[in-house]
């Protein structure tokens, strides 16, 4: 059986984005083993660089699981969460959602702080339902890849603290487009996903354990439903000692290192600035032609913009984007289906090109 | 942070094994969405390759679990199995320990039937088991991944379906590089993983599910504890409605499909035959070595082979293999740490060329 041709395509929806040939080449590069020291010491960089990344406090944990970012989602709370405790969740999109089943399925009470898709969680409402249910763990979605909004945390993420619960992030869409401060905030576990900004293929979910996370961890009653996401197990071969538990996957590692040193070579603060400017082209390109934001201006993640386009067939359109010009966007989830558009320009694709490319191509069509 | 150097390496270990360049470029091609049609098409292609290499039967589904093989363990367990329902398993090695370890993970009573590390676990002890403790899922390693040993399998699954279970094969060192007929063999579920006679980078599990197991995933009470490798979920991406579960990872999978292709341009049997010959010719050129086969020959993996050394220090032998030769082998894992090396001769290295390359560096180490 041949190997299909493949069409080149600008990755403008919410993810998988194009990867450099930086990131490619490491790819390729000839496989060693996962305990061998040359490897070994690949892991070291790597996982100081996703400590900087998340700007981890001292002392915690940040490795890459082997999964995407729904399995770093779950390691998060199947870690963290025993039977009958109670985890609340900022719900106003499909991966709060994501969040609240999976704390269903860890046996956990969980309480719904809501909001429609397209708004934040109020932070005054999720700190009063922490005062009122004192949960053990409050789950929030920093970026709603759903949506394009952008949660305020820092508040919540205290008084989680205060109150003596432990908060978990998920920054799939974040990280490194976008301020992401684990440590500053106080908050105690984060998640991401590889094929977003930091502009790697999917596969892997770089993820961050703090001091208080691990602590918890260390004081589990039960042992954690999953085998294969117990970061007590996995953290043996991701620290000191190396101790085998799955076999890490090689070639990921390699595309996310080269990544990773990507974005320390352009540096973090220069990185959300080009997130930040293309999201500013876009929106100011996108206007004149009839799309108007979900989100308002405040709110809006500057790597995911959720759009409501100018005419019915959403669907259709975004088919000839795709096949008359090579560039993909991304349609609504959830309720949003039909509805709007979720344009990304993540990592590489964070530049006036892409955007300026995606508007032509739109002025054609509408 | 540059890219590390990192050295030229003959993985003649547990696995990861080396991989082919066509696989590597594979790997390295531009990214597409996981749902463009392009993208599509090519998983349709791979998930039929994996139903023919696992010679699965009509209605099967076949997907690859977005993990490594411990994942695709994982996934077969929490599929099948409910909370206090009886799990069986073989357990002669570390691979049928973390079966168990995961069935009580689920909740499942878990029964074992028990051999030494190096032998079979005995057919008639396990169909007598069956009889005695009627489980609702038998799990069988089918090759022994730490100690080398190939389980007749075939009478143990017959014995399960007479008697209403369904039974469940590790495949995660035998697939395609011996014979496994999850059909013929009236076998329910089975899995594997990339990284060894596949010939491809680890981070991923093929998976294939039977009609009977399908249909126990339909009659489920309760749902499966984890989201991420529900398969009920993920069977609607990998289904006809290709509905968005977990963004696909996307480079591995290009890696698969040109792994699996390679597979059927060699054919299964040719294949099978290169892995026989390749364990004879090591067989026959390490016994004038004084190294000793653990394990009896009618039961040994062709792929596998675990050997006592003709030498106490292992460790040490084993690092000059790998710092002088370029050569990895593996070590012992559990009871078997530090008296056994596991020579693996997988997919690429199955080769008289491998062989003797390992037989002159040993040449000069003993």
């Amino acid at each position: 059986m041949p190997v299909p041709e493949l069409p080149e395509r600008l990755l403008l929806g919410p993810g998988p984005s194009n990867v450099s040939a930086a990131v490619r080449e490491a790819l390729a590069r000839p496989l060693i083993g996962h305990l061998d020291p040359a490897f070994l010491a690949l892991l070291d960089d790597l996982q100081q660089m996703l400590a900087r990344v998340f700007r981890a406090p001292p002392g915690s944990l940040a490795l890459p699981i082997s999964g995407t970012g729904s399995a770093g989602m779950e390691a998060c709370l199947v870690n963290l969460l025993e039977p009958g405790e109670t985890l609340l969740v900022g719900v106003n999109g499909v991966f709060g959602e994501r969040m609240s089943a999976i704390g269903e399925r860890c046996g956990a009470r969980v309480r719904r702080v809501e909001a429609e898709m397209g708004e934040i969680v109020p932070p005054e409402r999720l700190i009063a339902e922490i005062e009122a249910s004192r949960p053990a763990v409050v789950a929030l979605v920093h970026a709603e890849t759903s949506t394009g909004v952008a949660q305020p945390v820092e508040a919540v993420a205290a008084a989680a603290r205060a109150s003596g619960a432990l908060s978990v992030l998920d920054c799939v869409t974040s990280l490194s487009g976008m301020d992401v401060r684990v440590g500053d905030w106080q908050a105690d576990a984060a998640y991401s996903g590889t094929q977003k900004c930091l502009a790697c293929p999917p596969g892997l979910s770089p993820l961050v354990f703090g001091p208080r996370a691990l602590e918890r961890l260390e004081r589990r009653q039960k042992p954690v439903q999953s085998w294969y996401l117990d970061l007590s197990l996995i953290g043996r071969y991701f620290g000191e000692k190396r101790v085998y538990h799955h076999t890490a996957p090689i070639s990921m590692l390699y595309a996310l290192h080269a990544a990773l040193a990507r974005v320390f070579d352009e540096g973090l603060e220069a990185r959300f600035r080009r997130h930040r400017e293309a999201h500013e082209r876009l929106v100011a390109g996108l206007e004149p032609l009839g799309f108007r934001m979900l989100v308002s201006a405040p709110h809006r993640l500057p790597m995911l913009n959720s759009v409501l386009p100018p005419f019915a067939d959403e669907a259709e359109k975004r088919g000839r984007l795709l096949a008359e010009h090579g560039i993909e966007v991304g349609g609504g989830l959830g309720k949003l289906a039909g509805r709007i558009w979720r344009i990304g320009l993540m990592g590489e694709n964070a530049r006036p090109e892409a955007v300026d490319r995606l508007l032509v191509a739109l002025r054609s069509l509408v």
